[in-house]
């Protein structure tokens, strides 16, 4: 029996990352950059207005109040996407958009609320809308710079703004599409071959039998590849005979990674062994110092990493969640690839003797800033049940006996549910 | 202006659940269960083996040991999706698979590593390999019902095994396929048209010159689209002139929810307001005391929800994450559509003035299961590159003055990638 952290480094090192392609960004969300995307200008490219207001010389708003406002000659009316035609001098000022260039001669901008309302330029669309002079009054000083983005603030020409291998979000893409870079490479998602393998199982339309089961794993495991961002490819039930295993399994090989479920445990073990030997896998049999999830095969197949979870139901879910979600995130070129472990305080006892790292299904709540976890009722490594009302996994260590109530542990959300709530947090 | 609070629940009390569709359950994964879903049988259907072993008489066993174990007969090999043959009776044990009906007159499985290993079948593919006669030595007493999974125990014929309005995961995944439900109902997802308004703005694949900045927000936009698990339709760039306006959003008008960017601030309020009121809308433009995102519109053209977010390219990444995305997930039948929000401790002081919520992009970080935020470098709302760094937004309460180092305050992940770290976390 080897430890789950020795099992995963031994997985690790086999897993490459993924070439590149080269994609829309707009399709990029959740991929892996594959470049430095650096600025091929400063932005904001020049200095701009932050606000809708009066661009002007700082020095004639001097002593300006509400009840003494100053006077200033307005002689253009400058929308944003347009550059002023003139130049300020003293005395007079410019109407100004947000985002807008900022004129010659100005060295602040003071918000329209600062000032008397004056026009707001014809309704004419622009540029026509140039205004046609008119005064405006000041009831506050302005200082120099006030309200004036500087060219570069952002980021100036020549830097990089997005490292090779970072995450793809919303923000990246509106990066991406700022510094104009419609397409970029990102590291490819890996396609995934979902198998299950057994006599018991009929497909999920099928009324089962006389010992049968559905076969359930393959949707959970396939539902589990899209949450990693990668692409299942089902290849169904292989039946307990050599022959229709091995058909499968070279289905399975135009996939980047072979998952399948079942047929890894003591009494079926030489059967599939002795097909993967022939296929010409070093496969690596194991049973891992864990529960649920104990027995997992893991080998490579012309090249390609292939991993034997156990058949019971949330066995299959918890070695997915724990070696191959890792692998697959790993080939998508991502490199926070294990859950992140988070403390919590235990709601119940639970008990345990130690030699294996337990993952118990539970219900993670948040009070007052501080989590508690719930262990829920049906923890055989069968009972679907109790994983769809789980929303993370405490971690027992391997050592770890009985666990009191109150005692801090470790979790790991099974999913971004967590992330939201059912009330504004404001 | 008005609180956050306050434009939200105006909003939300427009926003109904879009109806349901059929469809199969590998594409369901984060959609919402439109109707109850109940078990058509027990599961487990019959008691069955948990283990690789024996199934026998737990009475049989009594006394055995390592030392002095016992000896049974086998009469029958039975992997799993086969009923036994034979009825166990006294001195007799059936060699069993893990999942396999338990078979008559047996109380107790023992596990194989109890047990001298005996043979573990022919080759034959089954149902040939059946066992052909041989013995087994027991080496532990079993207890009646060990290593049997009890009919019913996962759950009961008539259960209602999911309930409407829940979010599917792999786990509900597996559920829908362990109780045959390969197509089910959910909650449509909303189309939602992207639209950026300005003179200023130019398409991403274009050189922007002389005043003109390229169209960013529509990317950043339709990809938080695409995070709340809804289709964008990009309506692209609408010019500031009545005609182009009015003609982009009646593209607008086939989606279930519209967005534009700009042109909300008070310079060009009236001419947005013009082109939406001759279209039929109940528009309402708020402040909202908030920083950034101030300038917000809201209203429903044609029984369609539309946001008019502000501008700046940080504006309206956070009004997005803080109106527009609780309402299309409200579209999309979730319960929870508000960002949950979590405590920690700020690594160095924000200067803040009292009126507005302030969300501050800042990096979190996890030291003995304790957050931090760290506020990044750069918080105006036209600076992208802060946006790229932060993974959480600080949320600074209206009332609330300068915040020192080391005060508790709240935040909200930005995205799931917090949900992972770069080392096992065992």
């Amino acid at each position: 029996m080897i430890s789950v952290e020795a099992a995963l480094e031994i997985i690790l090192n086999e897993i490459k990352p993924l070439g590149m392609e080269r994609i829309n960004i707009l399709s990029s969300l959740g991929r892996v950059l594959g470049e430095d995307i650096s600025a091929s200008t400063d932005n904001p490219p020049w200095d701009n207005s932050a606000m809708d207001g009066y661009a002007l010389r700082a020095i004639d708003t001097k002593t300006a109040s509400k009840d003494k406002p100053i006077t200033l000659k307005v002689i253009e009316d400058l929308p944003a996407g347009y550059t002023a035609k003139k130049t300020i001098k003293k005395g007079e000022a410019i109407r100004i958009m947000t985002g807008a260039p900022m004129p010659k001669g100005a060295d602040a901008v003071l918000m329209v609320e600062d000032t008397e309302k004056s026009e707001v330029g014809s309704k004419k669309p622009a540029p026509e809308r140039i205004y046609r002079g008119s005064e405006v009054k000041i009831f506050r000083e302005a200082k120099l710079g006030d309200n004036i983005r500087k060219a570069g603030e952002d980021f100036r020409k020549g830097d990089i703004v997005l490292t090779k291998g970072i995450s793809i979000r919303p923000a990246e893409i509106g990066m991406l599409a700022a510094v104009g870079k419609p397409v970029i490479y990102v590291h490819q998602r890996p396609k995934v071959a979902v198998l299950s393998t057994g006599d018991e199982l009929v497909e999920i339309d099928e009324t089962p039998t006389d010992g049968k089961i559905r076969n359930s794993n393959s949707y959970a495991i396939a539902a589990q590849v899209k949450t990693c961002g990668a692409i299942p490819v089902q290849l169904g039930i292989a039946r307990d005979n050599k022959k229709d295993l091995r058909e499968k399994l070279e289905f399975g090989l135009t996939a980047d990674c072979i998952v399948s479920s079942g047929g890894v445990s003591v009494g079926d073990f030489d059967f599939v062994k002795d097909v993967l030997k022939e296929m010409g896998s070093e496969m690596k049999f194991w049973k891992v110092a864990m529960k649920p999830g104990k027995p997992l095969a893991f080998g490579v197949i012309g090249g390609k990493p292939a991993f034997g979870l156990p058949g019971n139901p949330i066995s299959s879910m918890v070695a997915f969640e724990q070696f191959t979600m890792p692998a697959i995130l790993k080939m998508m070129g991502k490199r926070e690839v294990f859950k992140r472990v988070f403390n919590a305080l235990l709601t119940k006892p639970i008990k345990k003797k130690p030699g294996r790292v337990h993952f118990v299904r539970a219900a993670l709540e948040q009070k007052n800033g501080q989590f508690y976890a719930a262990p829920l009722e049906g923890q055989g490594s069968g009972i679907l049940s109790s994983m769809v009302k789980a929303n993370c996994l405490i971690i027992l260590p391997e050592d770890a006996k009985d666990i009191e109530k109150d005692s801090k542990v470790k979790v790991q959300m099974l999913d971004q549910g967590f992330l939201y709530q059912d009330k504004p947090g404001y």
